[in-house]
């Protein structure tokens, strides 16, 4: 119900101050949307979002995304209103060392923050990600409730900038969220045409409302300058956002006219209020015109603060209702219960570790993409939490588990995928970077396991959400396939050279490159037993041996959850002995060191091959595994299709790498590998010449 | 004027089966869209563009970008039938080792590819970089024509995918294209509703010519569907071509509904067809539809060839034209023409050494952003080839040479910005993607040097357009400030840590992080002085000490041009001395390594500083300067602000170097400094320990 009363006028203007006051006193800060956007951001947490104060985990709550991160003050003071966990010394402490008040919002350092913002579009295309989360679980534990009428049912809304809006993660994600028919999902534009370069005409000069039309969105306008003076009509705004909730099958952009830094007397509408702080006299002008004492900072009237905290009790009153339902739908559902008790306590399937098959070396070469989609496959009846799809790969990437229904309005079904709205196939469309940052919303949702597939060169258009999954610690999956110059004929444009180097000096994030089917399977099993990180599953195009593991000499695959393991040890005529020589490599290399051992063990030196399919969890390991799989006083020699950089600090030392320094070229695969000189007997050579030195 | 006789038709039908051909014999490639664009691109080279088929440098010629690149039979085969350097054993060549016919078009391998393009997107993004340099161009050398009469008027022409308009990053260059209000540019998309996942119903369901409606764009619709039956309606496109070159104050749309791979009799309109080969049946059945002879492979009537080559003669007529108007332009401009031809050249100006300012240790602190901003300052008046700008971040990055003009259409001034259509300060807005491939479009224009600003963060946002300019060995210029922690206040999501790593693993990409004032200066001397290779330009944030080169100890920083050089020799009471310790450093960090050195030496360790602004500069200098500065058997150590990855092949191994291995924080970037450990008393205490050890 719309509410605003003078109590809330003044608190809101309250909150516009402190926003003056905490920039003010750090000296950095973005006060300018502070301002501008406290009546918006107050009716979206006092009036319009089920939200409870004392619960960030309520499965309940709608979900809010601060897609301009940098106006993290706008959701630092309504949490602070609300008795969220943020108090006045909180705010004092605004982007200093330690506090809750970062910066930029931090998912994990301040309750209620739902997602790390902060590089601009990531948390509008991520939002998207929530919303198909809300549909894919709904469509799990509820799917026969009316609409409206489950627990399982909430809103996600954004706030978005200018910025979020020209960026083209974005614009991929918000053309998906159309064909998606997101009604779930509600996005309000704060639509101040400033940005850093001060007016927006310079370069923003677009009918954004007429392009989320033609992605299919409900479109509403309000202007607050419309009248010719400024009034904030939030009246019109708790309306518009009425009347996008009635919207239940598109999603909704609300664009809002505001005035950047309304009401500060000198800098309102300029690029200068948007990322400093305002300097004494504004701030003492901006004090006098909302009738604030200039002298007294970080002051709230302590009814005024008494009166904002009344949320939680009508929030705790909406959770009641709530919980009756929820209870309802647990008693007459306890199968679904079961497995939602799992999802929220992020167990693993019962019968989890025997879902992953076992590739014999009788079956023939396989790509490990291939294996990789009949792992996911075998796991489709035993994780009903894992779901994912391609940017338009899906054939190339083997990310369909067979059988699984497309994630699909009913009317977007085609000939080659059938599906609904509660399906599990994503298709992303040719939109790699959206493809990343959906995945990182659904991952936030807590209870699902998405991942997206590509191929590994385009880790590069997607880099920006890979990196915000491993700051958040948040365990998106990317399938990255076609990994190296073994794709072959499409040529440099789509050969990765430095992708592995590149992706590995992320920090927190888990590269894998498995060697053959088996590792494939046990890596599988590995990420899916971990919620803490991120992980690049990197696979072949090219078929690949499957190495006998029984018959010859070959160790076990359980080594990959080690991060790197010996594969084949070091033999002499009597069996097994300490290795002269350690060569170690990961994925389609791996056969070229065992090629290159038999050699070099036929010429008397004992050799032995480690495969490390993730350095990650190989560095995570105890110093005295690590020593033993990689002795240090041991000539240690690796091979990868893919720059040097970074296999330092495993070799024996610059040029003890079989690598690829310069970009692929056209050709079949066979021919670019000989011509690179990523071969066995480049291997063989380089030992020989370090071995006799 | 329109032609499209019975022979033009026979010729676009030969051309299909080649492409078929072609396809087959290499056993992979993409026939469906060679055979449905087959009349579209004939019309474009036979009867709409200029093009000298003897001569792919003519400066008066339309660009042509086929941003779907995996087509790239397309344009082998008009170049093919034009004479223009393709002949029958290079279509069979086709993705073979060493062709000219390589899967994608890559820049350089074949005469008349304007560009490589694959990465879907880069294409359509950086032909808008092509328009804006055709105008800047134009307004260089011959302002005062009336529109369409100068000889530096031209077309810049694309043929865009499904896949192409799904990318954010042409979302982002398609609405600056408006803002732009660039009438030299018409795009031709291939609305064929099929991608790799077959019907784009599943993934795409925009109104795309709503959206560009939406950006300020001419949009025209073809639908050669429209009878019911498939018409190649090439009348009505020509006409459309037509209509777009009469539109000058809008970039243009053609949106061409085709049918994938028509006439093709089973595959036509399937998914099958976009990058998989016919097959002998359905090979047959093409070549039968169109009244070809099954059993033949690789023919082209002679008389039909013939036919298709009098595109010399048309063009040579054009040309003679185009000449008398290049002449008479010449000698009505003499100072001009003089500025043409060093910049065709791609010469330097005659005073291009003397123009860049050096700073005296007593300016006081200064970030090398500051710096740059005024090394570009000082160039403005020097070299006019020199332009660019920043994507919002103007003020931060100093990408604006003091009272230059914005590019900008006249009626999209703002109180902070002047400027005119003919203007060199560009306004990117908030779209980083964009920037990148639209200075790659500029650079490749070959005669300016075109330059994009952003945070180094933000490089991630680019790095799709950044690895091209690489591939390419183009000499765009990403001006990256902000480069490390010491961003401070805005946090982890702001703070480079992996980035310099990651981009040093690009191979051809120079990466550039000056240490001081001076090394700015000479840094970018050096980089203006090549045109071979892209550069990152990785400047700080924060103020640094400006090195007193004349009175203490510091060596010239002309030593920046071989990319790593001894700042400060070791010395002990008698003068210079062979060095017990090396310190190598980068940016902001070399001044704790001059602090370290004191320390140490202060306690009888005997230490180098080696200022190593780039090191692919360093790379590239003889063994002889190279151990010179890096003595192999001298204890080294490196100091940097991000990962350690990529530095073992510097130092003395693994270990050696003080590193940042985790993601940053929100706190004042003293905090931040002193917190995680990267202070000169931490390089003092891991020294000590190592060379003790």
């Amino acid at each position: 119900e719309y509410v605003y009363s003078d109590q809330d006028q003044r608190a809101v203007d309250t909150l516009r101050v402190l926003a003056a006051d905490a920039v003010e006193k750090v000296g950095s800060g973005h006060p300018g949307t502070a301002f501008s956007l406290s009546p918006a951001a107050w009716q979206l947490f006092q009036n319009v979002m089920h939200f409870d104060p004392k619960d960030q985990h309520w499965q309940g709550r709608d979900r809010f995304v601060l897609s301009p991160g940098h106006t993290s003050l706008t959701l630092y003071l309504q949490l602070f209103a609300a008795g969220a966990g943020i108090e006045m010394e909180d705010l004092k402490a605004l982007r200093t060392w330690g506090s809750k008040t970062p910066g930029h919002p931090e998912y994990g350092d301040t309750d209620h923050v739902e997602i790390t913002t902060g590089p601009l579009g990531q948390g509008l295309a991520s939002a998207v990600g929530f919303a198909y989360d809300q549909r894919r679980i709904r469509g799990l534990m509820d799917p026969e409730a009316a609409p409206g009428t489950s627990p399982f049912d909430h809103h996600v809304f954004v706030i978005a900038s200018d910025g979020d809006l020209q960026e083209g993660v974005t614009a991929e994600a918000s053309s998906l969220a159309g064909t998606q028919e997101l009604g779930n999902l509600i996005v309000i534009w704060d639509d101040n045409k400033i940005s850093i370069e001060d007016d927006t005409d310079i370069a923003f000069t677009e009918n954004v409302d007429k392009r989320y039309e033609a992605y299919g969105w409900h479109v509403q306008r309000i202007d607050w300058l419309q009248t010719g003076d400024y009034v904030e009509d939030t009246k019109a705004l708790y309306e518009a956002i009425a009347n996008a909730k009635q919207e239940t099958d598109k999603p909704s952009l609300i664009s809002l006219r505001t005035i950047i830094g309304w009401p500060s007397p000198k800098k309102q509408n300029t690029g200068g209020i948007h990322g400093a702080k305002l300097g004494t006299e504004e701030l003492s002008g901006l004090k006098e015109v909302l009738g604030f004492d200039p002298e007294q900072h970080f002051v709230m009237d302590d009814e005024l603060l008494a009166h904002a905290r009344t949320v939680g009790e009508r929030s705790a009153q909406y959770r009641q209702t709530w919980d009756a339902a929820y209870q309802s739908w647990r008693s007459h559902n306890p199968e679904r219960a079961k497995l939602y008790d799992r999802l929220v306590a992020g167990g693993l399937p019962e019968n989890f570790a025997d879902a992953f098959p076992r590739f014999e070396s009788t079956d023939g070469n396989m790509a490990t993409r291939a294996a990789s989609g009949k792992v996911l496959s075998a796991l489709a009846d035993v994780m009903p939490e894992l779901w994912g799809g391609s940017a338009d790969l899906a054939g190339s990437n083997n990310t369909t588990m067979a059988g699984e229904p497309s994630f699909l309005p009913v009317d977007r079904q085609t000939q080659s995928w059938s599906g609904h709205p509660y399906g599990r196939t994503l298709h992303f469309g040719i939109r790699e970077h959206a493809s990343g940052s959906i995945v990182n919303g659904i991952t936030l949702g807590g209870l699902t396991r998405g991942y997206a597939g590509t191929f590994l060169i385009f880790s590069d258009y997607m880099r920006p959400a890979v990196r915000l999954a491993a700051l958040m610690g948040v365990p998106s999956i990317f399938v990255w396939t076609h990994d190296s110059i073994g794709l072959g004929e499409d040529g440099p444009t789509h050969q990765p050279v430095e992708h592995l180097a590149a992706l590995r000096a992320i920090p927190n994030l888990d590269v894998v490159r498995p060697a053959d089917a088996n590792e494939v399977s046990v890596a599988w099993q590995t990420i899916l037993s971990q919620r803490q990180r991120p992980t690049g599953m990197i696979l072949s195009r090219q078929g690949l041996p499957i190495f006998d593991r029984d018959q010859e000499a070959f160790r076990s695959a359980e080594g990959v959850a080690r991060g790197a393991y010996v594969l084949a040890e070091a033999t002499n005529d009597s069996g097994e002995t300490t290795p002269d020589v350690v060569l170690i490599g990961t994925g389609s290399e791996v056969q070229l060191a065992v090629a290159a051992r038999q050699t070099l063990q036929g010429q008397g030196i004992a050799t032995r091959v480690v495969s490390a399919p993730s350095l990650e969890w190989f560095d995570a390991q105890d110093e005295a595994y690590r020593s033993d799989v990689l002795p240090k006083d041991v000539l240690t020699v690796s091979i990868e299709a893919g720059v040097e950089q970074g296999w330092q600090k495993y070799t024996s030392g610059q040029g003890h790498s079989v690598s690829l320094e310069h970009f692929g070229a056209s050709a079949d695969y066979q021919t670019l590998f000989t011509k690179f000189g990523i071969t066995a007997e480049a291997l063989v050579t380089k030992v020989q010449s370090l071995y006799n030195a």
